[in-house]
């Protein structure tokens, strides 16, 4: 059955643009995307050509000063965003930083950052951090449930995930953001586990702000820069809160005043990473190419197979679902609780199936359309079936502490 | 006799550690450091085997988690720091602004952070930036000559530069740091124009704080990662301002509260950059290769070489050497005012010789000693005396703003 589905699979000749080792059914391109063969010659001619036989000119020649905003622009068409609307900088933790303090500041007489516990954790973090940068600011995390109905007019800003790095809960974008608009809020929308992966459309939501991971779905490669949106219409009036010279009207004037540039290229800080931003333009560039509407439907179909093949083969074994059934509440991935999770995923990967756990006993799967088949599905589950049946997750080690999960 | 130098070079076989196009006479290494052979391979390694490869896997099997710590202790060894001291994270300008928040919030009582005018402008931006994120903080810059006696009762932390962007001073970091220690002051030094040009010493100057650059003579790559040093002894009383997961105790709990990594990992904020951190890693290991006093000794040799040969042989062309002639006052590059630099510049390079222009009037020359030759400095000065003596640089063209310079 799974190789009829893949007979008859339009994006099915996507998967030779990628870099898969034999043996491996990687079902963890929500942490890490695979390497794409473009990005592979992408990223030697930025070594060979640019930077060892352009060197500075490349600057120039090589148009390496205007990567930030050109690959931000790609994005933006990724995610229904206007161009000149994103950048690429930083980490996804330093541009959170920057976009809540510009928040807090542009948001006179209002001083909570709101936010929900169990978001993913360097957004609390960050939230705190930005909290402290801005005087009277405070952090007021709430259960996700009560997330709309806690917004009030002290919200300067709410800081929500757009999909959720553990169950890939879906936020209803559009509706969220009205909510937030009627109370007099921003809002700031964590995209990490969204952008390449599920139908965005910043502009229609009415979206202030986002930002984003360029090492997951986008497939930018290990630490690939990361991005960050702010809606034209607060473009005059956030100011960035890490003024660093590539964010300057005129960084290449050399003067000691500060003067921000126009538009998002305010929100630059420091030199942009040159490697990382060619890695990630080469995996931006690949989801460019694909019908989005027939990428969608493919994670779907992904996505039913691989629940109801766990529920046929594996409905005894103790996995709960934890991930929404209806496709336009859940992200790309799917998530499963076990109490022996962690041993059972160490067991799957010595088998070759790459998923990931996630703290307490949590088990994922990303179920990514660009490189996966409907094979690839079916033998997965029968993997962790027979791990289950022979029991070789009890020979599995328990978690060493500081190990990447 | 520029030949005969090079025969009695100890050090000429490193240049064939590098590539360096033909035809090109390298000398903005100060600006962004050539390509090693070594970083060329190592970076095709991360991309294919690890990357492509090991997936996910290698954050653990490659280490890649480690980078920023086991980076931070190669440069800590070159810039005379401690092990644990350095991490390896962000750009110069946002380690600037972590340092400097948690500068100015460990300093009760004490609101100003102390800088120069005419500091590379990101410096300045930063400062201000930073100033604004802690309540009653200000930024005061006064002429560099003034800077030592300008240390008072208010001074949270001195922000200067070690040798400086456009004419190569160099800072007593012994003797200012005392100056500002004596005040009660902390000092920060930015070392984005030494570290790998110029001998250091950070622990025997009892320095608190730095940052550096990791694309200039680390030879890291275009937009290579920087790096950050804090002294042992302030690890406990520094918070950083910007909070994300990397800098948590244990950022694999996943745990919604905020707890600091003891020691310098606090520093970091995101997920790494790998791709950018194995170019680095390339140029630092090739640097800790080579006998440091050899290395001085060579770069004091080319600058003397460099400084005659444009007396002999441009004394009438209007070339203002800014640079001190004292090797310990200065750095690993020579600068000189002209009316018509920036024309004159863009002739060398259209001749092959790459040095650069900075604001208003100045031609800067990178004399870095691992790969350039003597001969490459007598050629290079005799094509500048070409251009001036046949009236080539008239053909060029004024500065194109936006143009990096």
């Amino acid at each position: 059955m799974a190789r009829d589905l893949d007979r008859t699979d339009p994006l099915a000749g996507l998967r030779d643009r990628f870099v898969l080792p034999e043996g491996v059914i990687y079902l963890d391109g929500n942490s890490l995307g695979p390497l794409a063969k473009a990005a592979r010659v992408r990223i030697a001619d930025v070594v060979e050509r640019e930077w060892g036989r352009g060197l500075i000119r490349s600057w120039n020649d090589a148009h390496w000063i205007e990567a930030p905003q050109r690959v931000g622009d790609k994005i933006a068409h990724l995610i229904g965003a206007r161009p000149g609307e994103v950048v690429v900088a930083d980490s996804t933790s330093v541009n959170l930083h920057k976009l809540l303090v510009a928040a807090l500041r542009a948001q006179t007489g209002r001083a909570t950052i709101l936010t929900e516990t169990g978001n993913f954790p360097t957004d609390l973090y960050v939230a705190h951090g930005a909290a402290a940068a801005v005087a009277g600011a405070r952090v007021k995390a709430v259960d996700p449930a009560a997330l709309e109905t806690a917004i009030d007019g002290d919200t300067a800003v709410v800081l929500v995930t757009h999909v959720h790095y553990k169950s890939a809960d879906r936020r209803d974008m559009a509706g969220l953001t009205a909510a937030a608009h009627r109370a007099g809020a921003l809002i700031l929308w964590d995209l990490s586990h969204s952008a390449g992966a599920v139908p965005l459309d910043l502009a229609g939501s009415e979206a202030d702000l986002a930002v984003g991971c360029g090492y997951k779905f986008l497939n930018g490669g290990p630490g690939a820069p990361a991005f960050l949106f702010v809606a034209e219409r607060h473009h005059a009036s956030l100011s960035p809160a890490l003024t660093g010279w590539m964010g300057h009207a005129a960084p290449f004037d050399f003067s000691d005043d500060w003067r921000p540039a126009e538009g998002i290229s305010r929100f630059l800080t420091g030199t942009p990473p040159i490697l990382g931003l060619a890695g990630l333009e080469a995996g931006v560039d690949l989801s460019l190419e694909v019908d989005q509407t027939a990428l969608s439907r493919k994670a779907e179909d992904l996505w039913n197979l691989f629940a109801q093949l766990m529920e046929t083969r594996l409905a005894s074994q103790g996995f709960s679902l934890l991930t929404a059934r209806d496709p336009v509440q859940r992200g790309s991935h799917i998530a499963y609780a076990h109490p022996e999770g962690f041993r059972i995923m160490q067991a799957l990967i010595a088998c070759g199936v790459i998923g990931d756990f996630r703290e307490p006993d949590v088990v994922r799967f990303g179920l990514t359309p660009l490189y996966l088949s409907f094979e690839d599905i079916w033998r997965a589950v029968e993997v962790l079936a027979g791990i289950m049946a022979g029991g070789a997750w009890r020979q599995a080690q328990a978690r060493i502490p500081g190990q990447v999960t």
